[in-house]
């Protein structure tokens, strides 16, 4: 019996003096390892799109394109903690979303095929350093580390044990089905990064949904048009941008920028998602009649579109995404956790059924 | 038609100028209004306890108990523009929440008999302003302003329109069932104020659940017991605390934390939950060990308790509140929105048993 305590001491000794000692960790640069979630390979490491190559965005999508909304890190690695070190900028907290969604980091690692919650990264302003788990067995693990949904990362090291290994690891998703989209696309407001949509989409099906979202820009202006339509190999477009564009921009817009698009990616399905209804309206009368002129803009626009000859175009209507109790959204608008996963079990059905693929669960 | 649009026009330029007027907005200070959720009447109005009346508390326990979780503002107004103007000191923003959470607040109104989420009042610092709901129809309402989960609230005036009225209202909420338990009791991590689980169970019920909830300092000091068993007119208590103590500190506590309440609450239900499993734990191996031994404990110690005569007293046994899928939580540890509402959905059915009451859905 004392012996076996004594064994147990040591076991837990030992883990908790190799996760507290920095001497014993060896820290590897991300940008040398397997980005995912990303439409190209060109521009900043971190930034979704090179903002540089595409003179013509407007100057907001341009900013929330630097920000690493469903860019993930993927490696390989045996060691039993891995720790963290990475930069933001020094942007304001906002506050509809936890510091660990907007700034922090979100590790999961595959376990019995299933990716799985493993432990985040807590920011500590603009240079930060956190252990992502540790006392973990020593057995090989495929791991993904998710970078912050609302703030550019500039800087991140990976640290595991010195006894360890860190390898390199090919990306796990196949093909690209670009996700443009609003603020609800880009993650708000998940409660860590690996919960904006797309990426929950990607784990669940093992395609790899990007995460093109932005954050009250999801406009639908042309050159945004001809920058999505320039990404090579895509294998559908998703635009769940509604809640943004005003009712005459819906009007003004759609036709040619699914048009931009379809030009370019004759065969890509092309799937407009209406917009949630905003739990905002349940009281103000005002909100309530936008959204709802909103989704009947654009369910004109792709009937239009229909007529007009545009085959492999689909409509995903609003259903009572975010459910009937009005709780799913953190202020009104923005899905929490819950909201993404009652959104998420009224839209898979139709994604699966469109792209011809199947989602766990 | 034209003159259709040009009613339209007059109507919503007019629900504007109401709101955004300040001039024509008449503040109430809350103070002089219904507050719910607190166990007594006595102390700072805005503070769970009377921390200056219970000298031997530990300190963070007092300091905990200054923060207004669980507390909201009960009245009636006919308003079509509910505003807030409140203070809360300076305190820094924890990472796993959202301010809105933290420092904000949370409006409910009452609609065909049921509490319905109307609108978030949005941090700005130290003193902030929000406009809660706005654009509403002018049918009277009863509403219900959840306050700070993570934060003191030292002042708090509530606007409506000036052409309209603020009435006090009674406390919607029968009896009194008090909830003293961990973070997880007091909110973390749920995304806004009034989605702290004791106030989702009251309002599902009818039943006033009464936030006790202590982030981390959920220990069973014997000072906290004889406190907690001062209150008087308890229907029953739920202690939620077992993430927080060790494995020591269960066994040496609980029989006399319990003792303590029942000795002067001879008839009230007294229901213990083990512990969430925390997700840390799926690869955290250390964690995983310490919660099943928590959980163990507080097992053994309740057999102890009924094999010593003690009656009405009740454990919920853990059994996958979170789900299976390891997403019901921000950090690990704390639930969100999402892992609330499955850690319900398995603990109504046996407090609705326990107690004889029943919850809505």
């Amino acid at each position: 019996m004392k012996r076996h305590i004594l064994i147990l001491f040591a076991f837990y000794a030992g883990l908790w003096l190799q996760a507290a000692n920095e001497e014993n960790i060896v820290y590897t640069n991300a940008s040398n390892l397997q980005l995912i979630g990303k439409a190209t390979v060109e521009g900043d490491f971190f930034h979704r799109i090179d903002t540089a190559h595409y003179q013509n965005l407007p100057l907001t999508v341009k900013q929330l394109y630097t920000y690493s909304a469903g860019l993930a890190i993927a490696f390989k690695t045996n060691s039993s903690v891995i720790k963290v070190k990475w930069r933001v900028p020094n942007k304001k907290q906002n506050a509809n979303m936890t510091p660990i969604m907007q700034k922090g980091l979100d590790l999961y690692i595959r376990k019995d095929g299933i990716w799985q919650y493993a432990g985040v990264g807590i920011p500590q302003g603009i240079d930060s350093s956190s252990i992502l788990a540790e006392n973990m067995d020593e057995s090989e693990k495929e791991c993904l580390i998710y970078l912050p949904l609302y703030d550019e990362i500039t800087h991140l090291e990976i640290g595991v044990s010195k006894k360890s290994y860190l390898k390199k690891m090919d990306n796990p998703f196949k093909g690209k089905i670009i996700v443009y989209g609003s603020s609800i696309t880009q993650g708000a407001s998940a409660s860590r990064p690996g919960l904006a949509y797309p990426s929950q989409l990607s784990r669940s099906s093992g395609y790899q949904f990007i995460n093109m979202g932005l954050s009250g820009n999801g406009k639908m202006e042309l050159p945004v048009a001809k920058m999505l339509s320039q990404i090579n190999d895509v294998d559908a477009f998703i635009l769940d941008c509604i809640p943004n564009p005003s009712v005459d921009e819906i009007c003004d817009r759609t036709i040619n920028f699914i048009k931009t698009i379809r030009d370019k990616h004759t065969d890509a399905p092309i799937i407009v998602i209406q917009s949630v209804i905003r739990e905002k309206g349940n009281f103000n009368m005002k909100i309530c009649k936008m959204v709802k002129e909103q989704n009947r803009a654009i369910e004109d626009q792709i009937h239009i579109l229909h007529k007009l000859g545009f085959k492999n175009l689909y409509l995903i209507k609003e259903n009572h995404f975010l459910g009937t109790d009005h709780e799913g959204t953190v202020d009104g608008v923005h899905p929490s956790d819950l909201g993404f996963e009652r959104m998420l079990e009224k839209i898979k059905p139709a994604l699966a059924e469109i792209l011809d693929i199947k989602f766990r669960k």
